[in-house]
């Protein structure tokens, strides 16, 4: 072993992101690697000089076991995404000089679609000026929207999340006597994967959510209200799970019906937070029942005390294999997680040429979302040995423990 | 024993409340109750004949055990509040009917400040009328503003819920190398103990939030924009607690101050929703700096999955206790905790006149509200005893396991 190691983490956090992390430091070291290094902020940081020596920050096994159960990201995240080579080769000189300066000869980074468009731009970039360092992206989204890939890690320890907290949403939305309906906003702009594990909440004790909608289909809001009125006006209440970007026949998202200004951040976008709150108050207004809208917001991708097993696992296992492969000198690929069997359950790793995969959205299939606004059981079974078994938070004085790259 | 017992649940649901009713259902059938009755949605549903015996639905010792662990209430809920007696008899010739007719000698009724008006005028009225039924309170309420009793049963899981998921939504907050700031809304009304809970976040693995809004004080729009800007100004991102209920010097809730249509809904209540948002767009559009609003919602209410187990046992005794003070003669009382020590702490339950009890809200004492939007170290040591230790859930196929009334 020759040379040292960086890894880094971009885009949106998940609960499992830091097992990665963890797989790639504790597989890197066990293989030999001298230096671990980690950039704060993602590739940003290693363009800023902004990076640490991950031995002096994990310490010991109980460090790992600590990261492994730390939500976001521990090393910081990025939104920045490398401009292409042609007009800007400044950019792609002084990262590979940055990479000479610590003696880095394997690369990684653990994120996205967007981000292992950051692992394709390198290894391109890195081919045509023949260097030897090699660069593995490893897969991580909640949105599970990643080409190729059975799944991502991250995926399911949100599903996990959605469907726990969908049954205790549900114990607490049927819970008066009168019709009273709540409708509960789920993270996934294009895709509906994490929507649809609100259908697992369903089973011998619980009642489960009575209607899903998936952005994959278009939202028809007269049918929508018709199927709320005609149960409510049976006396029953309901709970709804939606996606955040589901949109009406002419494209526009269900809260930019709403007739008041919308909020628009300072970067220029429109938040897209809302729909369950217009469709709450639409349906308060218009049919007179009481009505709650929930988001769960941050909550879904970083709840670290209610991850799955199975996908911590998984995630440790991505980080270890891509440095297992590029160890063994591949690079410009992705490790994805191909599926065996269903049940039981096994899944195992393979790696995949990135360009395949960077910038590609992987939606739910029209044919898992059903007729009458459910999803099919095709999905369920797809989605439920990803949320399967636990991996108990460490909890001092009452609460979770993390470890954090600041303190 | 003669005679058989009644129990019902009312007001807003908690996650420990059914802890309370395994207590008063197991202690009751431990010393010799016949029959234990569950009334249906409360008070209204013994009004309507609607109840169930409680033996036929908790059959062994793994349904207590899944009863602890299931949040919101299990025999459902009421905002039913009793109409005085004056003009009303009618009324209580009817739950005093009923009552005979199941020939209860023992009620209990498991609720907040609201619910205890109900055992408070039931009581009343038996007196009047020489019945010999016991009339028996058992506290609740996430929001601890009941009087007289040092905290109430449900406030301790919700704070320990509100203080874990702080940590997680801190560490996703930070994770970018530019300002940004997460504003997290939390319930409690008048009262702000919910919101302060925010504060057991900070600790040695975690920033804390950096500011926390109780309801108590007067919120100064001016202050808190100047407060935000000085600290994004030096590049630091922020996460802040506030009370859903914070108010503007005129009295009005702050997100009253947005100038857009309100929703009222179906019973023409202000939904008290909204503060954090408006406080976000503020910022976003003034100052450009990147925001997102989180409300912990009902999450809050019916996290079983994370409860503190100090106070899942606290309200499984509340219970019990409730029903060794009625065997032994007491009526017109309501159970209330009282603390023996903070160090270690202890806690032991005692019975206190409802009269003193019911209508009457407890708020968070201005000294324990600092000059720098925070909370005093007193109410953090108050606090940390009620979220220690946990109750794990029982997982079943990936998921908590609970006990359905209906199934």
């Amino acid at each position: 072993m020759t040379g040292n190691v960086i890894v880094g983490q971009s885009g949106g956090p998940t609960s499992v992101i830091n097992s990665s992390l963890a797989g790639v430091f504790k597989t890197a070291k066990d293989r030999g690697a001298d230096k671990v290094y980690g950039m704060l902020h993602g590739i940003k940081g290693l363009l800023d000089g902004d990076y640490v020596d991950l031995s002096e920050k994990i310490q010991s096994y109980i460090d790992i076991d600590l990261l492994k159960r730390t939500p976001s990201s521990y090393l910081g995240s990025c939104r920045y995404k490398l401009p292409d080579v042609e007009g800007n080769e400044d950019t792609y000189v002084k990262i590979f000089n940055k990479l000479k300066e610590l003696d880095i000869k394997y690369f990684f980074y653990i994120g996205g679609n967007d981000s292992m468009d950051t692992i394709k731009k390198l290894s391109d970039y890195g081919k045509s000026i023949n260097s030897d360092i090699k660069f593995m992206g490893v897969p991580k989204t909640i949105d599970n929207d990643l080409a190729v890939t059975d799944h991502t890690p991250g995926y399911g320890s949100a599903a996990k999340y959605i469907a726990s907290t969908m049954k205790e949403i549900i114990r607490d939305g049927l819970v008066y006597d009168y019709p009273t309906i709540t409708i509960v906003e789920i993270m996934g702009r294009n895709a509906g994967w994490l929507t649809a594990a609100a259908a697992l909440a369903k089973g011998e004790d619980c009642e489960g959510v009575d209607m899903i909608y998936l952005p994959e289909k278009v939202f028809d809001i007269d049918e929508f209200m018709n199927h709320v009125k005609a149960v409510s006006a049976k006396g029953r209440s309901m709970v709804i799970a939606i996606s955040e970007g589901i949109k009406v026949a002419d494209g526009r998202y269900v809260f930019e019906l709403s007739d008041h200004v919308e909020f628009v951040d300072a970067f220029g976008h429109k938040q897209l937070a809302g729909s369950a709150k217009f469709l709450a108050n639409k349906i308060g207004s218009e049919l007179g029942i009481k009505t709650r809208a929930v988001e769960l917001s941050t909550m879904q991708r970083c709840a670290g005390h209610m991850t799955s097993r199975t996908d911590i696992t998984e995630a440790f296992n991505v980080g270890g294999a891509a440095v297992k492969a590029a160890f063994e000198g591949e690079s410009g690929r992705v490790v994805v997680l191909k599926r065996i069997s269903d049940d039981p359950y096994m899944c195992i790793t393979e790696t995949h040429d990135v360009h395949d995969i960077a910038n590609i959205e992987k939606k739910v299939p029209l044919e898992w979302i059903t007729e009458d606004d459910y999803v099919t059981e095709d999905l369920i079974r797809y989605i439920r040995p990803l949320i399967q078994a636990e991996l108990s938070p460490i909890m001092v004085d009452g609460l979770p423990r993390h470890l954090n790259v600041n303190m």
